[in-house]
């Protein structure tokens, strides 16, 4: 193999190759993402179907003086490599010193921090009129995958372009997948533009505008050279549509085109049971499991992904299964959302899936179609809470978004199987629009021994009192019958000392909601711990470190976020002066403000742990967890010192 | 005329007729529209293109076992008419009692509460999808006119519709016209269908896989019905183009076609200074003059309108003195928050505008592309605050929405002249991302008489106090040196009695953030009052109410939202036992529970006061305030209770 790569520290180097040159640099690149996605994972799919066009980008461009904007940017690892930040990707004790997508504060080739789809041609065309109103003369380019081009900002993006009348390139990178399959009608007419080589008159780019030229084999450095030459400098928005091997030099990707290849873990495991148990696919496999036993009696009963199947636990085998009870509407949240509403209002149960951080393009929908609505329908939100994860993926902001949103009912389980009885409710007898917050990995921790399953007999007892209350109890598995019955001992010392009295035993379905009402689990005096969802495992170990000291807590499961239980919370102020709440996520706008609040006027003081209002990259959890006093140890030292005072 | 309209009790009546007798039909409604509007005002010229189509769809279509979802919705009055409730518009006694939008609560033929652009394709492609997973055969109809087609969602759910394999039929309503001019590239192409009458190969719905028919004069009932009578009970996914005249019967706007076509005032006053002094125009329009006269001197400061021009006091004389300098990038707020970032990033200084509850629309990409980008952006939101809007545009949900966005800094105004200040310093100095909440009645009708004028001198003393501390003071008129003059002697007074130190003044710039203090604008003790923005007013209302009761009150100004100004807080501890906020929006999620938060852990009482989470319908302002206990009287009766307490 030659050794052309060693010797690029940025375009300039680069630019003095032959063009012949260039493909065997695209050999050496190619053999240097494979052997990091082996060490490292990472989005190797399309970052190898990326290589000659991402070559031939900087070949022809002028960067950083010309501005290259990567959609989503999780393709842009030959972009780093080609400008300054090749030993990130080739030199193993550098691995990791890039991070996944750009990042200005890395180099000057980048302009944005990305991770969410569809943006690019926005962001191309403010990049571009900003040039054209100071009298620049630079390139501005945006690279699109066909899989975002579904995003509905895309389209607004592609809309604005022809009318901007200057320079904007849009290079459509089309490699015929999403991260799963592509989704749409649209798909069809490009593929007829890859089959008459571009010359259909039927060009969905064309009717928006925009110039266009395709390039059929878009791994080929000359061609896309030549290509990018011709439109270098012009005075109009064009699209170079270039036709590219999505994985291209990743055998078995290249031959079964999986999803697997989107995302390249160091030890392989694709759409199988993964080495070391992972919450989301655990409780999403647990959810799925339990939806498709229905699918028969349920005709109108569907699960809906917006392209993230696979992180979800809904493998290829259970959509195979599943058959017109799931969709995939391709990565488009507002869509699915709003869908997911219209399947509701016409007598279907739709349980629409996906992470807590590409909820956020649906906000509007959820407040407006969704919960104003009031649509039977059901959101599964994925990893929701503070994570280690880069900073386009944080989860941390999942409770303040659908918290706040009026008329949603919020659930936050804290263990699988009561995760299945609220997903059984909200998909039955609730008849509202619902978000189950899917439990994480500290949930997922506790119910494979450690402290916490005890605690899930407790929780268990609030359905079968919920039974006498006319809801129906929904027994999941054999042994509830069983966990309730030792939740009746527990239950008999939680609500003995007088915190609920009978009658608020009575009435723990508030408006038909079984989950309105908190669950005292364990029951002390002076200080009272709410852990919500995630956060209820260290509520507990708070609590046990309390012990230590000679206090015992009083310990709350919550259940959910969206209501105040004024009840639960008046009969605290009797042998408490202390409530602590605990959730995994950001303070503000989140949960713990609101039992704050609600106790402002009275002597109870009230201390609040959570996340920062930060967005944090890649920063490890025990990190996170030590900044934002998220530890046993450190919750126990403000109770006993909040008691001193 | 004819007296057909009175014997319309719902779409049996309408069967009766002949087709013959429709377009007298037509012209009845027509009449009654302009009569209603005339009194009532309303969404006059969608309406009135839509008579024929909407009888001719009513005639044709079996509602409500067909569904009819009209985009928006703002365009049913005649279908609202034609189903039961006619008299709600053609009877003076009982104007007003249909609701300007679809609404289930009202009538069965309504399937959605709908007021944002662009969703009607995805809730009709839930529908068909519910109906076939069930095995219905009734028709899903929606209704969507051009601009709402630019809108993100739609374009998501065009996509989708071809792949669900059944009967979905879209009424595309084209007038050539958004709320004011349609924009982008799309434009062009569907200009070319209707001069080729449907017959141009380039065609964005075929190009989506969708079948298509166009008709030509979309007024006219005949064609209209035998268009609508082709497609029903297809068994795919049709696109049915209609040519229509906006406004047609109302002369004027006939003519000019205008964007005061839109919504008709009862007392038209088309894009002039309005009758009744309104918030929205007056700050926008004082907001607009200021950056115009910059424009000269910088190249790179541009306003951008997702469609919401008129609204937010940019009049069609400013965009004509504009130019370049503004944009319209049609009714898009994704795209336009990213258009924003990637102005911003160029070099350029964006300032875009629009309504609180159009935000929702760029929740994502406000926190992704905006915030978290750190590009120096300002956000102008208009209407934020509870109001007695219908449901759909509530703007009670702008400082959860903001406020809690990482790396976003969030000013409220209290006055006109401090609104130009933070303008001037978010497209200054700020180099950061601002969103400014612009101020509404309540800070208007302060400023024109009342008690509130006074404190306006005080809070422009910060900004001279930050000019010492390297910020610019930017005067923005001739009395700016007077009131800091004024100010010197009220600051002495307030921050005499120990509240806060000199140390603290020569830090009221954080981070280069002149607005990161609160100014306290009124010396007390035992009780601080503090009114965030429109709710500063009420403050000083409250505090007026408690020196009736021989309590001297603290009031503060804390000029934002995004972070807690802990030393002020602090210093309060010193002589008062309860803190008040008062907030013009929903409290959970919102503000004051954060300064309930940071008291916590103390003996302080937080009293918080603002809007319940609930999103409400035409419910009277007056009636909103008593409900949430926003007077001065309820807030001063809660203080004493508390300092009893």
């Amino acid at each position: 193999m030659s050794d052309l790569l060693a010797h690029i520290d940025g375009p300039d180097d680069l630019k003095r190759l032959y063009v012949v040159q260039l493909p065997a640099l695209a050999d050496e690149i190619r053999a240097a993402l494979l052997r990091y996605c082996a060490a490292k994972g990472g989005h190797i799919g399309s970052n190898l179907g990326m290589v000659e066009a991402t070559i031939a980008l900087h070949y022809v461009f002028d960067s950083p003086r010309d501005r290259i904007i990567f959609d989503v940017s999780h393709q842009s690892y030959v972009h780093k490599m080609l400008t300054g930040r090749r030993r990130a990707f080739t030199d193993e004790t550098r691995f990791g010193s890039a991070t996944g997508f750009t990042n200005p504060d890395e180099s000057d080739h980048d302009s944005f921090v990305l991770g969410h789809t569809g943006t690019s041609v926005s962001l191309a065309c403010g990049m571009a009129k900003a040039r054209d109103l100071t009298g620049g003369t630079n390139n501005v380019v945006a690279v699109i995958g066909d899989g975002s081009l579904s995003s509905a900002v895309a389209f607004e993006g592609l809309n604005e372009a022809a009318e901007l009348n200057g320079n904007l390139i849009i290079v459509f990178n089309d490699n015929e997948m999403s991260i799963a399959e592509n989704h749409g009608g649209m798909y069809a007419g490009l593929a007829e533009l890859r089959k008459t080589n571009g010359t259909s008159p039927h060009n969905l780019f064309r009717d928006m505008g925009l110039d266009y030229r395709y390039v059929a084999d878009g791994n080929d450095t000359s061609a896309l050279v030549e290509a990018f030459e011709d439109v270098k400098d012009c005075d109009h928005a064009t699209v170079v549509h270039i036709h590219t091997v999505k994985g291209l030099g990743l055998d078995a990707a290249e031959e079964g085109r999986v999803e697997s290849n989107h995302w390249h873990n160091p030890m392989p495991a694709p759409d199988a049971a993964p080495a070391k148990p992972n919450a989301r696919k655990t409780y999403g496999g647990m959810a799925m499991d339990a939806l498709a036993a229905r699918f028969d009696a349920e005709p109108g009963l569907v699960v809906i992904s917006p392209a993230t199947p696979g992180s979800n636990g809904i493998t290829r085998q259970w959509r195979a299964a599943a058959g017109r009870h799931y969709i995939d509407t391709g990565i488009t949240e507002e869509h699915a959302v709003t869908f997911a509403a219209g399947i509701a209002r016409a007598g279907g149960t739709p349980v629409l899936a996906t992470s807590a951080t590409f909820f956020q393009r649906a906000y509007d929908e959820i407040h407006q179609e969704f919960a104003l609505n009031n649509v039977p329908g059901t959101l599964l939100v994925f990893s929701g809470g503070i994570s280690g994860a880069d900073n386009t993926h944080s989860g941390a902001g999942d409770v303040m978004m659908f918290g706040n949103v009026p008329g949603l009912t919020c659930l936050a389980p804290t263990s699988g199987e009561e995760m299945l009885r609220m997903l059984a409710w909200a998909t039955g007898d609730a008849r509202r629009p619902v978000a189950i917050r899917m439990p994480g990995e500290a949930v997922l921790a506790g119910e494979r021994g450690g402290s916490y399953p005890r605690f899930v007999a407790a929780t268990a007892e609030s359905t079968d009192v919920q039974a006498d209350d006319g809801v129906a109890a929904k027994a999941d598995n054999g042994k509830a019958g069983e966990a309730a019955a030792a939740a009746v001992e527990m239950t008999g010392r939680s609500r003995g000392v007088g915190e609920v009295s009978v009658d608020d035993i009575a009435a723990t379905s508030v408006d038909g909601d079984p989950w309105a009402r908190y669950t005292i689990t364990r029951s002390g005096s002076q200080v009272a711990i709410l852990g919500l969802g995630n956060a209820y495992p260290l509520a507990e170990e708070a609590a046990a470190a309390l012990d230590d000291a000679g206090v015992r807590a009083t310990v709350i499961d919550p259940h959910q976020y969206s209501t105040i239980d004024a009840a639960t919370l008046d009969s605290l102020r009797e042998r408490h002066t202390v409530v602590v709440t605990v959730e995994d996520g950001q303070l503000e706008g989140g949960w713990g403000g609101k039992i704050a609040s609600y106790y402002g006027d009275s002597p109870m003081r009230v201390l609040n742990f959570g996340a920062r209002k930060e967005v944090t990259d890649r920063i490890p959890l025990d990190v996170l967890r030590k900044r934002y006093r998220l530890t046993a140890g450190d919750i126990a030292d403000a109770v006993l010192s909040a008691l001193r005072g």
